[in-house]
């Protein structure tokens, strides 16, 4: 299996009755500011607070029915551990996640509302695949990989369908990029609807894993990143990711933490919504001039919207 | 003249090109907590960030060329000012706004950056009105009140229409209530639609002026309220919206300071969108179980989101 158009119009299907149809906003402002037209899909406004909720649902929702009944268990910096919770608590059957302790407490709590148990480990990918393997060989559970899977991925492309139906002439659009699921799925789907569209990824620089290895043409593995992008933390590529970012991204780009921030309280300000660090550094990257769009209509994905509201980056220089 | 549905319907076409659809959330847990299914329209995701910009386009857009052509002026605390602003600037036509001088930053530059002329007054509603009609008597321009008008009165209407043709069976619509200008629209709009259907105010108990009006049946005349609501500091209800209110509101509760910054953070929180304290007055009498709503379909709009980032009420207690 790898992932193709078909898989991301089948999961949009498949997860239809499970997520939220997420509006796409504009703003005048930003438009003028930036000489592009910008669409930001609110992924913000999503299930859950996140895409995390699109690809959750259909890795649930396809396994059958003795597949499931075990349950599910992930680990996770946060939105895909809530998303999968909810996931399975709509199909009604048990989740674990496994966290690093160094999660936020909002998504903490989120991951517990929606009935999932959570599990704390050390901060590392290392440390996160044992936990995992160990609740697996306990209960049968099936992993729900946040990012390395082709279910998750399909999950996650049936964003950028939704909003290119809506901006059928988009010329570009813009991700965010953790570990490569959002990517790959946005990609497949919007070359696959749109041939001449490029597809730009970004990360903060602090966590440049994905820029390194498209540029090296390697899987580059890097220290766990300290950015205040949380769902960003993912230091390594996925094995499954990988070949489809090579063969469907166009380019990279990255962003400094401050950038992140000010990205992120613009879009507070002038669009009205919630959304977290992740989340902006995909507008970061127009917002501080590391992409050309003047002229071109930009689609922007915020990925989320999770944020411990007693603690606001720019609030604590 | 007074406000028929017919007015409001006429509004939604005549306004169609210069704002927003703008999105209805609804959230599980809200609904869990609740017992209720709440459904809430975005009006924080408004062109300009508030409902008042469907009340300035309709007023700006009903005047003829030569009426327009002297410009608009209005008195307002901040987001009529901004929305008449762009109204006025997508006509062609220049716009004076005259604006308390605690008026907070954010409101004063989203005026200006529409092209908006700001011009300060003491926080008292006769000081305004004496530098409205100085500034009229200068230049023929047209007084756009900001609720005592009925142009304005059935752009605001225009909102609950688009929400229940969303969510026909609503029970219940809750609206934030300053001077009368969104609720008279509501209730028209809202009982032409579904005659069944209740429409209830909800003022900060510091600023009642208008539950004490409805309560009493005369026009009840406060100091201006210190409410953190400061979109809601009119201190009496309009002379063309009382009647209005008392032919077609069903009720009006009033809630606490700090009801409406807890409704404002978990409105924050759970729905991920910016909204600002005046628009959380109704869900925080949903919130503070001010209303009966359990089993019931319940609107609430929030009506702006325009805040200063930098203060946030529950940072600063």
């Amino acid at each position: 299996m790898s992932l193709a158009l078909a898989d991301i119009r089948a999961a949009a299907n498949r997860i239809a009755p499970h997520v939220q149809r997420t509006p796409v906003l504009s703003n005048a402002a930003l438009d003028h500011a930036s000489g592009a037209q910008l669409f930001f899909k609110c992924e913000s406004l999503q299930a859950a607070g996140a895409f995390k909720s699109r690809g959750a649902c259909n890795a649930v929702f396809a396994l059958s029915d003795a597949a499931a009944a075990p349950g599910v268990v992930a680990h996770s910096s946060g939105n895909h551990g809530a998303a999968l919770a909810r996931a399975a608590q709509r199909r009604g059957v048990p989740c674990t996640i496994v966290m690093p302790h160094n999660a936020s407490v909002a998504k903490v709590r989120n991951v517990e509302s929606y009935g999932g148990r959570v599990v704390f480990c050390a901060p590392s990918l290392a440390a996160r695949e044992a936990a995992c393997a160990g609740l697996i060989a306990d209960s049968g559970a099936t992993l729900v990989h946040p990012f390395d899977d082709y279910h998750v991925m399909a999950g996650q492309g049936t964003a950028a369908l939704e909003l290119l139906e809506e901006v059928p002439e988009l010329d570009l659009i813009l991700c965010p990029v953790g570990g490569g699921g959002l990517i790959c799925g946005t990609a497949v789907a919007a070359k696959g609807v749109r041939p001449t569209l490029s597809v730009i990824g970004v990360e903060p620089a602090l966590g440049d894993d994905v820029t390194q290895s498209f540029r090296t043409g390697r899987r580059v593995a890097i220290a766990t990143p300290a950015t205040i992008a949380d769902g960003l933390r993912s230091n390594v590529t996925g094995e499954r990711n990988f070949p489809l970012i090579q063969q469907h991204v166009d380019d990279f780009v990255t962003v400094t933490e401050a950038e992140i921030v000010a990205a992120m309280r613009l879009a507070w300000e002038a669009l009205h919504v919630v959304i977290e660090p992740s989340s902006a550094v995909a507008f970061a990257a127009v917002h501080a001039e590391k992409i050309a769009v003047r002229g071109k209509k930009v689609g922007i994905i915020l990925t989320g919207g999770n944020v411990d509201l007693d603690k606001l980056p720019w609030l604590h220089s």
